[in-house]
């Protein structure tokens, strides 16, 4: 068929109109995927069903037994695994928190229009599996090898192009990844990517490729589309960008007291207040969270807790705050060990992706 | 505290104006609940994760070991259970399909402003417990008793008013009823009510109370919030309304081929598709489903598998269709022993209630 005619069904990118709501396409998307009820930051390990999900196309049908990775490209032999032969090679479990690289995308003004994130593409688990280097030494990386290709089940449209799900990882940086076969001690689910995903600690999510059936080593950078036209830090459309990687510093609240259905306005009674969250970074441990309960103007530090034994996952913070009777807005700030920390504005570009400005957590105390 | 400051956070149910967006209030709930991806109606039950949520306040931190349900009221003996005896009395599993009374109200024009659901808020599972049978022959129904309260432990504010979320049933209804702490074989998960939920086969999900911690029994029909002010059909604010109960018809196709990402249009290749799906009613087995490819205008029958042994549970249905190069629009119309049929247009009430207007599937063949 005619590169028009896909066209036809699949938009280019754009940016909404300015006061422009929610369309009907974005809420499509939002329907399918998920973020975490914000809630549920209180476990250290998040439950598979609260993780925050995006699936680009459609979760594709699996079948673990008849399942194979192949293995190809620049090696000296080439693989082809079933998930026994994965099973039977050395396996580890590291607790990994993921984040969405468009989280934050639907509070961007003006709008990117795509899965219209608010704070909440964030999830921890316990990912099993064994890592990459234990496949790419039985296989041998070819001498001229730079980078390693992942190749998804998940097949769709997107801006035109017609693809499976692809994303490459230098090969230094694919040193540290792991072919993951279970979540929080379960077979992967179907929507974390049944039966087999990479993990790529401290990167966001659109690193982590899920299906995972084919890894090919190339001679040359991969220019496939997800990683030279999406996921992209751009202002204007047609500008090179620069590539999206590592997650950027966060702090998210635990929303104190009980909501409104509707406002998600949160009441709390009045008097002492024990608050508690979660930050993290894809830059290094973070060092500092300041919390203000007046939207920002003034700070005070929180009691945050050390990475411990899980680098790449998210820290546990809490402070005291006694709330007088009101309205408040309550936020957090994290700063990492790399000197980055969280903006007060949103930082705006095309694709939407990186928007780590602070949480707004709206109180009324009484 | 004055009733009129809560109601500054919470504020009146409104409907849309026209051509208005979807706004930030109903964002941050599509962004916490979830819907079925569409084409998770190939399993006959649904992964847990990837079931329809929707939670009224905060998905409520529960310990299993010390949970208890009250039984009491209009009962010769009250009682206080804990998981272990609940456990103890006979279990019993029933696949059951449950749907958010809700589902359909982000098409409805205008539109009222709540959890803004297209058409995938549905899901089957596999719920294990024991009936609400044995537990009210041990309390020992009093004579004057008509209803049974249900009171989950999610707590928050809904339209002005402070509250546990709480449900009632008929006592006649109440016999067939589930106290189900199992989900697909496996304890709850919070997001469904863990540890203990009520299942309640052939209605709309409100009466499905999650986080189950008491059981009234009452001479006098409740008169709660979730009962008499929210889930009722009404055509202006004021009226009384009919209660919403039942889940009223619904047929959903799987969506052929594959998708563009932000138009969820699929692709099709021209020649013979097998389509499949499944159907559902909570006034009887569903009895026919047809098939459209022109938006409506024409039908064809479809093959529909009989309720089988899970008279609470969909059905499924496939039928075969011959691609013609081009744009179509497919749907699906089922029709339940009770002469329920699913309405082409969407039937507007206040509170976006019930709609089961036919799915429009938009397929670009090729």
């Amino acid at each position: 068929m005619e590169p028009s005619s896909l066209r036809d069904v699949s938009a280019p990118g754009r940016v909404a109109d300015a006061g422009e709501g929610i369309g009907a396409d974005e809420l499509a998307l939002a329907a399918r995927n998920h973020g975490l009820p914000l809630e549920a930051l209180r476990y250290d390990v998040t439950p598979a069903g609260l993780h925050y999900v995006l699936v680009h196309y459609d979760i594709p049908e699996a079948d673990g037994e008849a399942w194979r990775l192949s293995v190809g490209g620049s090696v000296r032999t080439p693989l082809d695994l079933d998930l026994a032969a994965l099973r039977a090679l050395p396996a580890v479990t590291r607790r990994v928190t993921m984040e969405c690289a468009g989280n934050g995308r639907a509070r961007l003004a003006p709008r990117p229009v795509s899965q219209p994130w608010l704070v909440e593409a964030v999830g921890t688990a316990d990912w099993t599996g064994t890592p990459l280097r234990s496949v790419l030494d039985a296989a041998g990386v070819g001498s001229g090898a730079v980078e390693a290709v992942f190749t998804g089940a998940d097949h769709g449209v997107e801006r035109g192009v017609e693809q499976d799900y692809q994303r490459a990882l230098a090969l230094p940086v694919a040193e540290d990844v792991l072919l993951a076969y279970a979540m929080n001690g379960a077979p992967l689910p179907p929507q974390h990517g049944y039966p087999l995903r990479l993990v790529v600690p401290g990167w966001y999510g659109m690193a982590h490729v899920k299906w995972l059936r084919d890894i090919t080593l190339v001679d040359r950078p991969f220019t496939g589309f997800q990683q030279t036209v999406a996921y992209r830090y751009r202002q204007a459309p047609g500008e090179p960008g620069v590539p999206v990687d590592r997650i950027a510093p966060r702090a998210l609240l635990v929303p104190p007291g009980f909501p409104d259905f509707m406002s998600r306005t949160r009441v709390v009674r009045a008097g002492p207040v024990r608050l508690e969250g979660r930050a993290w970074s894809g830059h290094g441990p973070v060092t500092e969270v300041l919390f203000s309960a007046d939207d920002g103007r003034t700070w005070t530090p929180t009691d945050l807790a050390p990475p411990d034994a899980h680098p790449g996952a998210w820290q546990s913070w809490h402070t005291e705050w006694t709330a007088a009777p009101g309205r408040h807005v309550l936020t957090a700030r994290a700063t990492d060990a790399s000197g980055r920390t969280q903006p007060l504005e949103p930082p705006w570009n095309r694709g939407g992706f990186g928007n780590n400005a602070i949480q707004r957590v709206r109180v009324f105390s009484r």
